[in-house]
């Protein structure tokens, strides 16, 4: 028999900081697609769009006025999932447990231009979401009732982000959701064992193999994460072990804004489309105790696995059974990493 | 403060059988779209094409000449993720950890006519895919490298199949998926604590309070569980505790079958609309020991959520927290069971 080899067969890989697996299948990447084709829409859009609720001045649905913004502008979501005046009570019933939730829900415009996008920002404007993120981090959190605050975006039709003015969103729950409490616990464990962070750890022996690093700053790492799931998935890391935004210094929060962009002008080069992802940051939950195992990091999810059109589908087996992926973390981090840095639309 | 109730307030509820909690926001369910619409392919398909590389008779990719079934036909995937002669070896460097994993990756055709569905077929027609179901899980699972069989059915090409003759796949693992290891854990606890099973117990409660139950027959109940996420989500359970396919009757069989075309019935009546979804069974690994603790269950993963082009995108939020809904199971419930029982092109 020939000797196992990460590039021709099929091999499970642990995702250290969740504990579960993912099925990687690297021969099987030149099966032939016949199924569906998404939309490209890239149409170009104007500075400003009259239709637009998101857009500076404009109304929102429910009768809100934005302000005339010109720098990164977060509101409270007009059908915000969780809401602060939720009633409390369960349902504690045997096999039926349910619990009421608060929260708060918000919405970020990244820029007043109807027409930009991260990757087409500058690292300045890009510096004043994460200023912002920072801030709201800290009010939303100060809340009695929350414990976690949710940062995240989600970028493209095909990612069920219905306007494409640049925007993000914050949710914070009473509770911790189930993602971060995943990563807490692997966290925790490692962090009482070796008195290290896991992802300081990680980040260094991955900075020494150099096979899935796509970039490193003064202070931030991108890199495809080893168990990655999603066929261009990538995280951006903090060199040093901080716990959560407000421990950045001025400096970090711009070398985060430069790796936010150096990252999303890589995704939009590959394919050379406006690149449709969610993603995300996790740091320390809100829940007023010390959380010296967290160490702040930021995914990205992206769907697109062959070209503009033809994306990676989560479904049956990955559904019922486990993730599972065609090509590996290595061979993804090398194509990404051999495009040019300049993004398509301004070469 | 009003009192807490849950079709008003949003909550969490508990998965029981993974352990994982759902967020459900009942009161953005009115919230308008603007997002992506699906495209609604209902095309008429012929008995017969000869394009199709699953029809009878005709070649498929690789060479490989169909039989001219009559009956369900199976083969193994000409593109498996999974191969039985997988080299053995492992990665196991601190924070890099990797195991070589084999399978076997099989087609199943449902029907030898094209222009088919599941919930245009005959009951009888249907209870042959579960006796082939049966059988391969048997044949399969004695296999001494495969110690967990997956069946399942990827529907539309929303749900990433690629070929609309009707067909399922099964996907069998040396080690056991997260999903039914998940389930394992917490049908062991229960069976150890109680002596019964998880799915029994919760089966006999639900028939009690009625809300969430679509419809049952002599062995099997349709249900969409208090626990969904998918906004149309649910469940086939067996009401006799048997742990897989080979331990059913022959008429518990033709049950199961009635069962699959009466939700399958439903589902494509609610918006008139072949109804896309991803769905598969759960049961004992076939790992050579004893599991008392499992029950045989079908799950049902639907995406759609507002009508035939309006899906629920599991995205932001739901990859980097935790998944969420905006309508309750029991008004799922409700609306599925309103339904006619007659198909939609048959009325
Ligand atoms: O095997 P198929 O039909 O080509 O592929 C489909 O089902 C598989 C199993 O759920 C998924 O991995 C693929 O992403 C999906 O497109
Ligand atoms: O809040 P939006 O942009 O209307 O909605 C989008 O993001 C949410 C948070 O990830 C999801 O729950 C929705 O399914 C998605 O369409």
């Amino acid at each position: 028999m020939a000797q196992f080899n990460m590039e021709d067969h099929p091999h499970r890989r642990l995702n250290v900081l969740t504990g579960e697996w993912v099925l990687v299948s690297p021969h099987r990447a030149k099966r032939p697609w016949q199924g569906q084709v998404e939309k490209v829409s890239e149409e170009k859009r104007p500075e400003y769009d009259p239709k637009c609720y998101l857009c500076p001045g404009n109304e929102r649905i429910g009768g809100h006025l934005n302000p005339k913004y010109t720098e990164p502008y977060v509101f409270v979501n007009d059908f915000s999932a969780l809401l602060k005046d939720t009633p409390e009570g369960e349902v504690n019933e045997g096999l039926f447990q349910a619990k009421s939730e608060s929260g708060i829900c918000k919405v970020i415009c990244f820029s007043p231009r109807h027409d930009l996008t991260v990757p087409e920002m500058e690292v300045s404007e890009i510096k004043k979401v994460v200023d912002l993120w920072a801030s709201e981090y800290k009010s939303i959190g100060e809340n009695e009732f929350v414990n976690y605050v949710q940062i995240f975006e989600n970028k493209g039709s095909v990612m069920g982000c219905s306007n494409p003015h640049p925007h993000g969103q914050i949710w914070s729950n009473s509770t911790i959701p189930n993602e971060p409490a995943k990563e807490q616990v692997r966290m925790k464990e490692y962090f009482e064992k070796n008195g290290r962070s896991i992802l300081a750890d990680y980040v260094s022996a991955e900075l020494e193999k150099k096979d899935r690093i796509l970039f490193e700053n003064d202070h931030f790492v991108g890199l495809v994460p080893y168990w990655a799931v999603w066929p261009f998935e990538a995280m951006i890391v903090s060199k040093r072990h901080v716990t959560n935004l407000l421990e950045l210094t001025e400096e970090e929060k711009m070398s985060f804004a430069a790796a936010y962009k150096e990252l999303t002008v890589m995704y939009d080069n590959l394919f050379e489309v406006s690149f449709p992802y969610s993603a995300g940051i996790h740091q320390a939950p809100t829940d007023g105790e010390e959380h010296p195992e967290w160490h702040l990091h930021m995914h990205f999810y992206p769907p697109l696995l062959r070209s503009a059109t033809v994306k990676k589908f989560m479904v049956g087996y990955e559904m019922l059974g486990n993730p599972q992926r065609d090509i590996t973390a290595e061979t993804s981090a090398q194509r990404l990493r051999d495009l040019s840095k300049v993004h398509y639309k301004h070469r």
